[in-house]
């Protein structure tokens, strides 16, 4: 059962406004035995005061024990199930350096490689060529023509670079031409679905011209091709839930996870200050906000506990300003955790709250990983914050009579 | 969505080492107003001393409200949705008794019966005849010889023995022959699905030959048919988890469901320190090691309350062992709740604690039924106790990019 059949049917409108304040990887760890984690080591007054008066929990972004990278996670905050939408690889790299997909087409990560006299790949990173080498290169790559498809080329960072095809009838479900060894040739690419035919065929062509134009590179004279993926076909949020959304953030992956929902972006801001500016410019034009904070993952993917609390810190700090807007619904959450013990992203529960004037606080005081078990949210999956922020906003009705 | 798609993927290999302790039946009930169960009332600082390093919770076998058998109840355990895997009555019973089953054999549980002189059932059970007296007769319809088939007749008790069919193209779906009263004779074995029509007819053959085989017996001159049951088709702990698991059981049951996910059996231990024995031994040859302990399940079902308790405290004093070990991360749990209160498996959640380096301990000081509710795994389905496993050993990946 999709959860959004019954939003599509049950949403109403009305003037509240929505706020999710997402700190990327918020849930950590403690780094020694009966130790606090991060968010329980920093002074954290205003989400404390959130706390007191909402509802706290403890939500699982895919399922117990699974680690969700940045797309499921985001994907489950904002209601879609991140076991039946899944955005490819392709077009997540594509996604995350900013790049806008139309519907129909397809984006393919790309790895400049070395190859020996005999066509065999001695190097699958060309040496991990430096990006002010490598972007040249993939620029020159915009020569390639095929007809009847549009063909982008947009550097990424080092060896790493994005191809998209725009054209009619193409599917993503083509084989990786990196055959993940040195000493053999690189794989054709193949697809694995008859509609997806006529994609590994405009990518044999533009292999084919590739080659041409790489050919007297001395590093980079190849290219491998990885994780073909069509755009996903998400619903937007105005279809499933009726909200006119705007997300406001500051790197190019959280704007295009958002756009892919249907999400407007709002604003150009560098700062968590600035993002606030934008939220306040923009409070009249829409019913839902999603303001993304990036530090407090990667501060915990570097293993710096104390900058992570000190990004906790200064998340919080920004609190009295959302405050004064007054929303009719503000959500605090982390698309995971990311605790520095770990350096890495993890599936431990995301500390999660909820305010509004109907939301049955619980006994919680504090906004933390000990506080949230024991919150009148419970455990749940993170795919359920929406309809948990459309009811606590007046905006979903009554499942049957 | 199988869970087990994700794992197959994003398994990985490291060198550590998972040991998941069984103690059957493992959650009660007080047997008086504001008492105590029996998990509380055991004197358990073992285990008292995991809960406070670990997190806690209480695992829903199948769903709540639902009592499992030992099947499904260690299916969920292992990580095998036991709504969406079920094994056969005639293939539990098989393994109950230590029949290795194979790919295509399918498992009868049989009764004898008798017949009165019209062909009718006077008695479902043959009078409960002494397993002394229907062993020899079980062994006597080793007789039966049908061209193709492989069959084994292997006695149980009293009136119950197993009938296994190995050979090519047997389907594991006919219909019971036990009407289910007596004064009318035995149902043919009808097929319900083409695929086992040949059981079917397999079968027909069988209680022909039986028949004549035991017609002179005076209580035990017929037998029914009933839970005719393939070999269930479960992928194996390699498989989905790229885990080389051992089980240490005393009970044929449980090496018999182990065994059905690809677990190898490893000893012949009669006692809990025998079965410790065993797991010194093979330490270094697995990566996960399931250790069943059957008695909390057994004086539960007797409705021994005290003796549920000792059991619970020679389970616990194991513990420091098992600890001599340092595993990477310990589960403790049981199959299902068998309240000495109830005599019998229950639905009630079960008492589950891990233990890890990375684990996000709680606030749980005690490992019981009423401190598990307030845990930081907080109720969730047994299911996902294998996802957290591997996570907390480092072994799973992360989900999308």
């Amino acid at each position: 059962m999709d959860i959004h059949q019954i939003t599509r049917e049950l949403h109403s409108k009305n003037e509240s406004k929505i706020v999710m304040l997402v700190a990327d990887g918020l849930g950590g760890l403690p780094i020694e035995p009966n130790g606090k984690t991060e968010l329980e080591t920093a002074k954290t007054p205003n989400l404390d005061a959130l706390a007191a008066r909402g509802v706290q929990g403890a939500s699982i972004p895919v399922a117990p024990g699974i680690s969700p990278g940045s797309g499921p996670g985001h994907l489950g905050l904002f209601g879609y199930d991140p076991l039946k939408y899944v955005i490819g690889r392709g077009a997540l790299e594509a996604t995350g350096i900013g790049f806008e997909l139309q519907k129909g087409d397809v984006a393919i990560r790309c790895n400049f490689c070395t190859l020996d006299a005999d066509g065999n790949i001695s190097d699958r990173r060309a040496g991990r060529i430096p990006t002010e080498e490598s972007a040249p290169l993939a620029i020159k790559l915009r020569e390639v023509k095929i007809p009847g498809i549009e063909i982008f080329v947009e550097p990424v960072k080092e060896h790493r670079f994005v191809v998209v095809f725009r054209g009619e009838g193409l599917g993503g479900n083509v084989r990786d031409t990196d055959p993940q060894a040195t000493g053999v040739p690189p794989l054709d690419p193949v697809a694995t679905d008859d509609a997806s035919k006529k994609t590994s065929d405009v990518a044999k062509h533009f292999l084919v011209q590739a080659r041409a134009i790489l050919a007297n590179q001395p590093k980079a004279n190849f290219h491998t091709m990885r994780g073909f993926a069509a755009k996903p076909d998400l619903p937007t949020y105005e279809e499933v839930y009726g909200l006119r959304a705007a997300a406001i953030a500051v790197y190019p992956m959280y704007k295009g996870l958002a756009r892919l929902v249907g999400m407007k972006i709002e604003g150009e801001a560098q700062t968590l200050d600035e993002q606030i500016d934008v939220l306040e410019k923009c409070w009249n034009d829409y019913d839902f906000f999603f303001i993304h904070f990036k530090y407090t993952d990667s501060t915990g993917e570097d293993g710096d506990f104390n900058g992570k609390v000190q990004r906790t810190e200064q998340f919080d700090a920004m609190i009295p300003r959302v405050n004064a807007l007054a929303p009719d619904v503000t959500i605090v959450t982390g698309d995971h955790s990311t605790p520095s013990f770990l350096k890495s992203h993890s599936w431990h529960p995301v500390p999660t709250l909820l305010v509004s004037n109907c939301c049955r606080p619980d006994s919680c005081q504090q906004f933390s990983e000990t506080e949230c078990i024991r919150g009148g949210l419970g455990q749940f999956e993170a795919k359920y914050l929406m309809t948990l922020a459309l009811s606590n906003a007046g905006r979903l009705g009554k499942y049957g009579a």
